[in-house]
């Protein structure tokens, strides 16, 4: 039997567990767990946008997952074992005590949300995001956010830290230092949790801290406490050190090998997120732009050093050494909302049915709630189907994508979404052709940013739930982009990059590189640009780019 | 028993006939008679925005609503009828033959679409609208359309006439002259369809048929003939005087008091449009805007030739001389979209729904047929509620109401509709919300070039389905106006102010000021504008106009 390596991928809602054959890239078992807690809606507040996981979801979904994977496996599977990876949402921070435990493991914490994982789309911390940019703008020094997109987000570390500090006195006195969970699970796992022994994750620090190896890692205590006097000593409990996913976290625990019924000290790489270890099993490579298509996008490129040399990207989210590919430049763009504009759509047309049919006495109180059901889970293929039709028909329809905001090119989120060019015969179909088309311009305006900073794209690999389920959008984005997109076969592409990783600790491969190589996923579909349509498109892009140009100024101050 | 008249609304699908009492002014009975050919869609073709009216739906819809409205009174009250006033829709223009008859009367041409009425909106003739328009420019002389608005419409009397004279050469040749539908009504009546005698109502002529005082009538022969040779000849089979409502066409032929069960010679009127008789059945004076809100709407206004002079009011739709009240100025405007702005919303939604409940098996056809009815009915009722929950709610959402083109201020077909500020979270009630302001707004910026050139307005008074059915569009149009708006009781205004002609040409009134003080309708509801909402959308107002003119050219180009 080939040596097995095990990719865990947390998510916001679930883990999954991907046993790999670290030779073939074979996919031998997958296995999720969901979050218990979580999805009762315990410890959340969406009116607050308020999201927390609780630590104990993750060592049970940790567990389960792994274990359901392994299950699926003839019994000896378990001795081939020989390296583990794992990727997880981020920014997600948690407070940790001396020993560093989260405090939400601690009886007296439990059920305190403050002391749990606070997860990336957690928005509480939007007023200190602002006091940070604030400094940022103020200070005269060094603009710290240079390499993060150049705008503090309430999604990130520092932030979240900070209102947690100033709205909970009993987690301030007993927060030693604060660990992200792509840090901490594999810290976990090998015993390392200790914040003076823990290895963090250079792609969290670099893009969520403002860790630079230009300032000598986090911002120095000065910039820290002109933000807020409550972040006086955390720098030095924290860390100077940070480390790429091809260097080992440590070896598991005997507790947890036996947990899981593996050996031993199997080799655990450092931690990374989701969509960096993402693009690393989509097979990232220099000149290729891996796109994670779901409710919104992550776009993942890598650069080599001597290609980049010190240029910054201006207008990006964040250009990290080593986020991907250890030794290569990693960049990261994105659009804040992809998915959700369909979904939104979706909602337009449901809703009002949705009231009207549940009060409706033609039809009983069931038979509504499951053609309700029927109806949501229907409208975006039924719109789908006819915008096929009409695919190459002009309908004079322009839209604006930035419905959550912008995101990239030159991160504004004031700015709002518009359809524009309605008539009377503006059918749903018509709109949903141009929020399709709207998306994919935007991310054609990621891909400009790109080839504008000389570096080059010649093909999309593309990854998620949106590249799996809609070809329409799919092919519309290939014309816009007029560039052929290959669709990822495997759906635990974050996954399976994590295994790579796996592997390349274990001392399978000598890089990461290496590893994709042999392990490298295949493509179940590609998406060739139609010529005609990339042409009509590309003039189209054109007035998407100046209407957008002339009406920012006008969204922003709705 | 005090005299009675009868007021008689030839409208789109059928024709109502109300009997007055000419001294109150109350609304003694009313009937309805749908047009049989019409109702069953012959001689239209929608795909080709064709129209067309048969001569005998006018005639018996016109004997069925009389006899049916004098048929709800005392039979002795026939005996009262003193006179008659007819409005119908325009330019409704027909074909008709030596003896002034419209040729679809005649057998040979009976089942020709070419030998009917061509209803106002049927959009055939754009392309000789649009050769016209271009004579017009490049004349040199005169500009003929310059008290009709400045643009020549393909649902106009040239346009369609030109269109068919070169596509039916059969009605070419037996074409003798051509006859409005408010002029044949009342000439049917008297007797006087010779086209010799028939007496052309100035409302028509001047909205519709580049006639002039200024110019000595209809536009010059070598004007015409330059459009296209086959008009030559034309203009002298044509006229050369017009009438306003206050003169009798002529005295009830003996044929059609036996058929009507009425008196012989009882005075007919000069007939007039739908709008311009509404006006004044809803109680037009100067200073009084009358909105005929209903899919579009058509504004009227009326101001003293001492106020006027010689002065054009630019960017309305048309300024006649006693197409309103005779001896003042009828200026008209309009919104080329109002209720179907809401009505296009409703199928956005709508439509896509319907394809998902047609087919599926949850619920059987039937069910589904007529679910999908309730549905489609309940939908802006439905919206209308929620959105009355966010009456005061800043949305940052703000729509312009193009999707129709515009027609005032300053008429552009090219322009089209847009929404703009959508976020994630713009639900449909809030884009309805959006579509009743910017609907709003576009009435306001007719108010606005009235006010502009001098016209003032100090109150609106509403006819039509949305005064009477949506009093949440109207607050907000009071609102936005920052007007009161009297809402007419009578659902008959046009009909009402056909039937005050009928009281004027029969004697009872000197004038149809005097019918108006004596027959005035009374009001069922007033809008007062809320002062902080007036406030709150006199500046959303300034960012209508603003965006407008940003985004006017990039949405003519799309």
């Amino acid at each position: 039997m080939n040596h097995l390596v095990i990719g865990v991928d947390f998510g916001t809602d679930s883990v999954r567990a991907l046993v790999v054959d670290a030779n073939t890239g074979e996919e031998l078992a997958c296995d999720t767990a969901v979050y218990r807690r979580w999805a009762e809606g315990r410890y959340c507040d969406p009116g607050k946008n308020q999201f927390r996981h609780h630590p104990l979801d993750y060592i049970e979904g940790l567990e389960a997952s792994i274990k359901g994977a392994l299950s699926k496996l003839p019994p000896e599977a378990i001795q081939h074992v020989v390296g583990i990876g794992v990727d997880t949402t981020g920014s997600t921070p948690v407070a940790v005590d001396r020993e560093g435990r989260p405090l939400a493991l601690r009886r007296e914490f439990a059920e305190n949300p403050n002391a749990m994982f606070i997860l990336w789309k957690d928005h509480t911390a939007v007023r200190e995001a602002g006091e940070i940019n604030q400094v940022v703008r103020s200070w005269g020094g060094t603009d710290f956010t240079r390499y993060e997109g150049g705008v503090y987000s309430s999604e990130w570390f520092w932030a979240k830290i900070l209102h947690v500090l100033r709205h909970d006195p009993a987690v301030r006195s007993e927060a030693f230092s604060w660990v992200e969970l792509c840090d901490w699970i594999p810290a976990l796992l090998t015993g390392t949790e200790h914040p003076s022994i823990i290895k963090r994750s250079r792609c969290a620090a670099e893009h969520k801290a403002m860790w630079h190896e230009e300032w000598g890692g986090l911002p120095p205590e000065e910039f820290l406490i002109r933000i807020d006097p409550l972040l006086a000593g955390l720098r030095e409990r924290l860390y100077i050190d940070t480390y790429t996913s091809d260097v080992k976290a440590g070896g598991l625990t005997r507790e947890w090998a036996e947990r899981l019924g593996l050996r031993e000290n199997t080799p655990v790489a450092v931690g990374a997120f989701d969509a960096h270890m993402g693009a690393v099993g989509g097979g990232i490579i220099p000149g290729i732009l891996v796109k994670i298509m779901g409710t919104s996008t992550c776009d993942i490129m890598v650069a080599r050093k001597d290609v980049i040399k010190d240029k910054l990207i201006a207008g990006i989210c964040g250009q990290v050494d080593g986020s991907v590919i250890p030794g290569m430049i990693g960049l990261e763009a994105g659009q804040s909302a992809f998915g959700d504009v369909y979904a939104w759509f979706r909602d337009v047309i449901y809703r009002p049915l949705e009231t009207i049919l549940m009060s409706t006495s033609r039809i009983d109180g069931n038979t509504a709630k499951t053609l309700c059901q029927e109806i949501k889970d229907l409208i975006i293929p039924s719109l789908t189907e006819e915008a096929v039709k009409i695919y190459e028909t002009d309908t004079c329809l322009l839209a604006l994508d930035w419905l959550n905001g912008r995101r990239t090119p030159y991160a504004d989120q004031r700015l709002k979404g518009a359809i524009m060019g309605l008539t009377l015969g503006t059918t749903a179909p018509i709109i949903f052709k141009a929020l399709v088309e709207a998306t994919a311009f935007g991310a054609r305006a990621i891909n400009e940013r790109f080839i504008e900073e000389g570096i080059k794209i010649e093909q999309v690999i593309a990854l998620g739930g949106i590249a799996a389920k809609n070809d329409f959008v799919m092919q519309v984005t290939a014309d816009i982009l007029n560039m052929p997109i290959k669709v990822a076969a495997s759906e635990q592409a974050c996954a399976l990059g994590a295994a790579m990783f796996g592997a390349v600790v274990a001392g399978l491969y000598e890089t990461v590189e290496k590893a994709q190589q042999k392990m490298g996923c295949s493509y179940s579909k590609v998406f060739m640009p139609d010529p005609a349509n990339a042409e009509k498109y590309d003039s189209l892009y054109k007035k998407y780019v100046e209407t957008g140009k002339s009406v920012e100024d006008m969204l922003r101050n709705l």
